[in-house]
């Protein structure tokens, strides 16, 4: 077994993405691998967006994990620019291997090259699991994520 | 009384956000109304991104609320864009006279217009009022909000 690599996504990740995004207790409804264009329209407007860090882990050629980062400027605290972990997925084979907490870690990284003053991140009520993860890693659930779903 | 207008925030509207960001139980120690500098630099990054909008409500002619709205494009839940709330902020004066109803449905057909899947926020876990508050106007408490700040 080697070490992850985490590099930025290409289009060709996006089947490997999507399966992941798919294979996912949650998720799994909301997807649907077998129509890749709408896929392929969002990692577009992705991949433009300067704001935008899409990247993937690789271990011996295969895609095996994604993480979305977002940094969204703002005012509060004196001008402060955050950052925003979403679509965290490690693929079922490699789970239990140290990747969501390379992941996270290079994700905490990125955001200080960036400048952010704050990294967050939401994570599904019911995955208690995922709770002590981040919390092993010195995030603080200091706060409730309120949901809109839109017609 | 009249109405509150929503409008697209500008530079002049800055020493009035910053006065309302400052006058709040959790956020003044975080703030420095007096040192402008660094509100205009984020001002600047926030003015030219095509994914923010930085907007203040206004009544008689003055800035009494601001509100940013951060549109995040996406792969899950097919290729579907979300949107962020982040930074609302009523005066004192105009408290309980509808402005926050009036500026988060603002902002939910914002996001429709934008063709946003999925409205999203986080509150911090004391404001129990504001929670009450975003569940009246239909969003739902299904997840946590970890947060990590950055040296």
């Amino acid at each position: 077994m080697t070490d992850f690599a985490i590099r930025r996504a290409t289009a060709d990740d996006l089947p490997a993405i999507v399966a992941m995004l798919a294979d996912d207790p949650l998720g799994a409804r909301q997807e649907s691998p077998d129509d890749p264009a709408p896929y392929r329209a969002a990692f577009e407007r992705l991949d433009r967006d300067p704001n935008q860090r899409l990247v993937v882990a690789v271990q011996d050629g295969r895609t095996v994990g994604t993480l979305q980062l977002t940094m969204i400027p703002g005012l509060s605290r004196r001008g402060a620019t955050r950052s925003i972990i979403e679509g965290v997925r490690i693929h079922a084979d490699v789970r239990g291997g140290g990747l969501g907490t390379q992941l996270i870690e290079w994700a905490i990284e990125e955001s200080r090259r960036a400048g952010c003053a704050l990294v967050q991140l939401t994570s599904d009520a019911t995955r208690t699991d995922a709770h002590r993860f981040y919390e092993r890693l010195g995030f603080e659930a200091s706060h409730l994520g309120f949901k809109l779903p839109l017609d």
